[in-house]
């Protein structure tokens, strides 16, 4: 009965110490508590809250759930290994330019990631629409690629915090995602167990973000912060606007291109800005630079260069993937079916719905609205006149691929909704809205 | 995605109107609810309650989930029907008393009762010690015999409220028992599917009850009332002591026994007491007396005359029971084992915790700490020197009676500690503590 008696002291309103939560965590993990128990465990927590010091425990205890890496000597090379997360996001593609970019300026970089749910998309679907790519690799096979390349691009595997796979997929179906503790435990856990020091958070802001609102972002980026800290781990965090889709591409293998036209120089700006600000906040974080100032330039020596493009190409090689996509991205799937939306009316792109162009993309096959539905790489959409462009009433705004024509034509009832067109011209969209960092580092 | 969506809403306080809560009880019902999204919602309920117009609709939903009995013109006899419900204590035989004394004077009783968990008792498993006592009638059955003797004593059928079958059990294991909205539907939905138009609640208070505290057995009351009052039930209630055991005999058999002795005009005044105010408000409620006094006379009559005992009698005969026990109580199982339990110190008894005696008479097998362990019929607790009894240090106050020695010592441990004999006579205890009605009605 202590599973029950656990449930009421939380459901009333009590504080869980270590004990009682490492017993939750345990049952979790090897099945002791049942679905139920869990799913009401969960509802109490989302609805009571955990302090810090319990979303601590709940944090180690999930890591000790699972093995852990030790990268304290991974390859040789200096600094320590840091990653980066976002909160999710319509076209966020930054993972796959920053990760190689800050690999190639020395950084050690773990790097685990998740699978789109919903409209937001998830980098491991992107990585797979790449022939060959492999993101189950074990965490030994995982330890390989890292010490030889200096990065590495993985799913969560089935050793690294088991309890997280059960509470994650419990959270989905019981109306419990919506908790900023257990969202700090479940992306900590992970994270900390890849064994990074330091880690930088993209925390998503606006209508295509899990996070609305600027005070609930700022709210979820200090728990993080705050929770990591008490692991050892540095983190600093950016909240940055997800009103708009990031970049132009939407969807899996299109948002692999432009990952790739990013990396060669020839990216969108807001893609590149943001990819070499995290990149360059994950040098000075691994303690490779001093400043940013110092950082950024050397993200932007790496991009320039192409030496963040060849890191990618041995992460590629590396993984199992074709690199010959790498210089010919003819070769990653494309769908066969097309359709332009146009303006309607003339004036100038004010503003274009990162929530409905999700779901548009959902609809498209992009994305996923239950966790086994499978992901169709070829579709999705291109923002041909990203905001601020003078369009007339019949240019096209946006350029929908699809596999299937009922799909095709579902998504483009839907997007239509998403164009704002007016005049005059829009505010500029900044890169990042705010920085957040450990309070004892602030000022 | 419906479910999650009303997990949510009442996560975050929302109303569930009427439509929503239906969805919920037949998702429970049909099973389209799983286990997790059920606890989910329940641990939700829980924790933001239910006002009461939710907890009417969730009433009428779990009614509509199964059959319910009409009762409008039951054999012909005069008065709505009606039933009495106790939240639960240790010794609490009253409805084998008050049952056939109500239906001797004429009133219609489908009673449906339920079966001990944890330190209180169930109707079910007392009536089930008399050999061949069927409480698992179909509905048609037990109109047969309500049409014949006036009072029929069921468990809950599968036909009823099977709604509320799966959301008491996962209650159970969940950590939602103590929630009002809860109890009341959970109460509600069967007693109002058996056709009744009249309800008395005695609600327990005290060590050995559901409710420890007088505000809160009160606020159930006042539910309760409100919630059967919506329904065209009119209910009452009174709240009554449960600090010691009522009556003298806890266990299964040996209530019987009691009962009998009882319906024999020589129980314990406590018990006989509570029954025939509880009888008497229950024909008042049913229109057969106009005062509380009246009643009260009538239901001493069949006392004293013996109807009571035969109408009890009727119904053994009619629902499978040897009736020989009536007349014969060693037919009744009785255990081999006895001990008894002395005073330890001279002087007066002055409490005899009903928590601890309750613990004890699980601890013999007489109760249940799970759904599904089985009950020993013939073992249990004897209070040989009630309150208020002047006794020497080598008195025995409690006799125990088991099948098992260890069993047998063990609950003799346990149940030491629940005597304390003290100089001076300790307070009297009232029949009842408090009287509800419904607001309408009062004053």
């Amino acid at each position: 009965m202590r599973a029950v008696d656990l449930i009421r002291h939380k459901r009333d309103g009590g504080m869980l110490d270590p004990d009682d939560i490492r017993e939750f965590v345990a049952g979790v993990t090897d099945g002791r508590w049942a679905d139920y128990q869990v799913a009401a465990m969960l509802m109490a927590i989302a609805i009571r809250g955990l302090t810090l010091e319990e979303t601590v425990a709940l944090t180690d205890a999930m890591i000790a759930s699972g093995a852990t890496l030790d990268l304290s000597d991974a390859g040789g090379r200096p600094g320590v290994p840091v990653d980066k997360h976002s909160t999710g996001g319509v076209g966020d593609k930054a993972s796959l330019v920053l990760a190689p970019l800050a690999a190639a300026c020395g950084a050690v970089v773990p790097m685990m990631s998740g699978r789109g749910l919903g409209h937001t998309g998830g980098t491991l679907d992107k990585l797979e629409a790449i022939p060959g790519f492999r993101t189950d690799l074990s965490l030994a096979e995982a330890r390989r690629v890292l010490d030889r390349v200096g990065c590495v691009l993985i799913g969560q595997t089935a050793e690294i915090a088991p309890a997280d796979r059960r509470l994650y997929a419990l959270r989905d179906v019981t109306g419990t995602v919506e908790s900023i503790p257990l969202i700090c435990a479940s992306i900590l856990s992970k994270k900390i167990a890849e064994g990074i020091g330091a880690l930088v958070l993209d925390v998503k802001v606006g209508r295509g973000a899990f996070m609305a609102t600027r005070d609930e972002a700022r709210r979820l980026g200090e728990w993080l912060i705050g929770v990591a800290g008490r692991h050892g781990v540095v983190a600093e965090a950016v909240l940055t606007p997800m009103d708009a889709p990031l970049g132009r591409a939407v969807g899996n293998a299109n948002e692999v291109v432009e990952a790739l036209e990013t990396l060669k120089g020839r990216g969108p700006a807001d893609l590149e800005a943001l990819s070499v600000r995290l990149a360059a906040m994950m040098l000075r974080l691994a303690g490779l630079e001093g400043d940013d100032a110092a950082a950024e330039a050397r993200v932007r020596a790496a991009l320039e260069s192409g030496r963040g493009l060849e890191t990618f190409r041995a992460i590629v090689e590396a993984q199992g993937g074709d690199p010959r996509v790498i210089d010919d991205c003819d070769r990653l799937p494309r769908a066969a079916l097309v359709a332009d939306v146009t303006a309607g009316v003339p004036g100038v792109v004010q503003a274009l719905d990162a929530a409905t162009i999700g779901r548009a993309a959902v609809v498209l096959g992009a994305g996923r609205d239950r966790v086994d539905d499978r992901v169709r790489p070829g579709v999705g959409l291109e923002v041909l006149a990203p905001i601020g462009t003078a369009v007339g009433a019949g240019d096209a705004v946006l350029r929908l691929t699809a596999d299937d024509a009922a799909r095709l034509e579902a998504a483009v009832r839907l997007v239509t909704g998403a164009i704002r067109v007016g005049p005059g011209a829009p505010a500029p969209v900044p890169t990042v809205l705010e920085s957040l960092r450990p309070p004892a580092l602030a000022g």
